[in-house]
């Protein structure tokens, strides 16, 4: 697992710098799970996180949520039958800052499937 | 509030009739939160709610998750800072059944903000 997902989240200010492309390819390496799309022309990072269930889905993203809130960096979460969709961008920054892969390191710590 | 809040959402068979442009019309008229849309090709009921923080919006995400459970009837919910939006829709015949005008009213009744 990444050590990306131990390291802190900081608070982030409107010139706060973005990740560069070469910054963003190296982190992109220790989050494999994770691809970086662009949606209203902001880059974000998403990754799909699939379950036997809704329920778990539900619970994951309810673990999720309460990352968000220990750390004060908001994600979208997408929650259907057996899928969540999680996205995290810096909406101060109109893109992406490291902050935003140390927490989907983090999100995918969250995600302990049970063995079925 | 609507009294289709209180009916039951029955489980739905593959062959079970889609609403009639009339049939949705007429019971748009109980949820007027909500909207018919189309996406991919199948009607959906979407409705937006507004929170004023993150943590009142993942709360209202788990209360509606815990809804869907209850009936076996299973949303997608679209959830971040301020807002969720919920879309209702019957998968196995590709369209609206009135199970999902019920679960808009359920949906509807779990919304309660706390006065500010």
């Amino acid at each position: 697992m990444s050590e990306l997902s131990n390291e802190s989240c900081e608070a982030c200010r409107a010139d706060a710098p973005r990740l560069s492309a070469t910054e963003l390819d190296a982190l992109m390496e220790e989050i494999p799970k994770w691809q970086a799309v662009e949606i209203d022309g902001e880059k974000r990072l998403v990754a799909d996180f699939s379950f036997d269930n809704f329920k778990d889905a539900l619970d994951f993203t309810q673990t999720v949520g309460l990352l968000a809130e220990e750390y004060q960096h908001h994600p979208q979460i997408v929650l259907e039958w057996g899928h969540v969709k999680v996205y995290w961008w810096t909406h101060k920054i109109n893109g992406l800052h490291k902050n935003d892969v140390i927490m989907a390191a983090k999100t995918d710590k969250c995600f302990v499937k049970e063995p079925s």
